[in-house]
């Protein structure tokens, strides 16, 4: 893609153009340097259309029914007069080769409406390259209508917190059953919940949804609260038979609503916004040390040292730096 | 301290000189560009006096009776013949001006031994740097003769997995009580022990101090094991009475024993050293991004167009980083 196609590209996914969306994000996930370069001059194009949508990220363990919930929470929000795109951020693509979202067959109805826009989460890379990547997704959701973003993670605890650092709201999505333990949850990651919903609360285990989701409630009685006017809800919900999605989703605007007239919303986007500016920047810098330090002979004789303990590990890091430093 | 003085303190630390080893120490904490340069003066003379020692990490919640655990164990270890060295490390005496292991009159026998040293964390800046400081001090009472090394922590994550990869065994000691949620330990710091040990387990906290065992001694069986021959062993002890004290010091060195044999104490080392050169570079140069970020007026301006999201935050880094790599 030149730099001269760049406008026309904003242009069109400006205009609600799905083919657009899909290119501009595929530019955004590209890691080739003239990509960069590009994905950046559309984004400055597009900066003024964004930020107005609701961003909910959501996670739960696999097998909690994320993408169901996701399929029901969609078409109930598109048929209240909203255009959704569904994102995902799963580290592990790189290594499954399969990707979360990926499959969408889980999403039969949603993902022909043309209110939807469903992205499996970009593969391959660090942690924080898909973070990234799935943070520029989210404002090109953004400049091409899109004015809710569901941001889909899995259990995994460092993924959890990308998405919470990149959201409005955070849900957690839990099965019916015992303590977090059962449920592999770690319990750093209930204490980012906004929100939490027990999934598959249907047929027998309609009981077992409910007690749970009585257990959460009071155990989350006991945690600090994020925000003072928030008292986390926890509820049942059925994805399958669509009891209390609507609720779910009321629950969602009231939080955001109540957010956005406390300022909270924009000062908590502001401290992403910053927050992201210099994790990519260090993330970079990062990955500049490590490629020159692979370029380098003497590194291998640093390390080698090192791992021998013939040198102080300190030492041998004042010597890479140096390297570094005077190779540029 | 001129560099002419540093081959005369490393001669003067490796005769055991206490006096020399505390100064040098002192001069390993300091983050003075000169001091950082006679640091590295003193452990590249040092580095083929170390590594001839037990290296272990001594963690659990404020409360559980650490100092006065290491007061006993050091004690016991000294009486059969070894020299023990007991740091710390305590990001969080940065804050409260105090620190771990600072007030000796907990450990009233131990301290007036000649056979031990015990130095308090060192104070100030980041986590990061509290590590670093204390893996240097960690080698310099190795060359000073120290072949038992107590390394201490608080129960807070981030500082449980520094010490954790700074030493070769890390012990998790408990409060005789119900559940980990009860005593503030997260999952995650269980799961980093290589030995558990419930404090306390005298007068009528014994029964209760000896179920908490059994209920880890099951959790601790679901659980992934970390090394393939080595079942996480629970025990109890009384830090007061000394009960248990001489069992804890068998099961650490049948665990060190055996994991020498296996080669498995000489790779763990190597992969910790080459981690914390990586780290240490990889901080150095985050350092030199921000302090040369803080002298300039653009990175203002882009910190305030990002957080008005006027400009996305990943198109920033890259001006913020060209910024850096330009002025450099």
């Amino acid at each position: 893609m030149n730099a001269a196609d760049i406008p026309s590209l904003a242009a069109r996914l400006c205009a609600g153009e799905r083919r657009a969306l899909a290119r501009a994000i595929t530019l955004a996930e590209s890691t080739r340097a003239d990509h960069r370069e590009r994905a950046a001059e559309l984004l400055a194009l597009l900066m003024p259309h964004t930020g107005r949508s609701i961003r909910i990220g959501i996670s739960g363990v696999p097998g909690v029914g994320k993408s169901t919930f996701i399929e029901a929470l969609g078409n109930h929000i598109i048929d209240a007069g909203h255009r959704v795109a569904a994102l995902a951020v799963d580290p592990s693509s790189a290594i499954s080769g399969g990707s979360i979202l990926g499959d969408k067959t889980r999403m039969e109805v949603l993902s022909r409406r043309p209110e939807a826009f469903i992205r499996p989460s970009p593969s391959g890379g660090t942690l924080g390259g898909v973070a990234r990547r799935t943070r520029e997704a989210i404002l090109l959701c953004e400049a091409g209508g899109f004015d809710v973003i569901l941001v889909e993670t899995v259990g995994v605890g460092q993924s959890e917190t990308a998405v919470a650092d990149m959201t409005d709201m955070f849900v957690l999505l839990l099965v019916p059953s015992g303590g977090d333990e059962l449920q592999g949850i770690k319990r750093g990651i209930v204490e980012l919940a906004d929100f939490v919903i027990v999934n598959k609360a249907d047929g027998e285990l309609l009981p077992i949804a409910q007690r749970t989701a009585g257990e959460y409630a009071n155990a989350l009685h006991l945690l600090r609260r994020r925000d003072d006017d928030w008292r986390v809800p926890v509820q049942t919900c059925s994805a399958i038979a669509g009891t209390g999605v609507a609720e779910a989703w009321n629950r969602m605007q009231e939080y955001c609503g109540r957010a956005r007239e406390a300022g909270r919303l924009a000062s908590r986007r502001a401290n992403q916004a910053r927050a992201w500016m210099w994790a990519d920047a260090t993330d970079a810098l990062t990955a500049m040390l490590r490629s020159d330090a692979a370029a380098s002979a003497r590194v291998g004789t640093l390390e080698a040292e090192v791992t021998a303990g013939r040198l102080a590990p300190s030492v041998a890091a004042r010597e890479l730096l140096e390297l570094f430093l005077r190779r540029r």
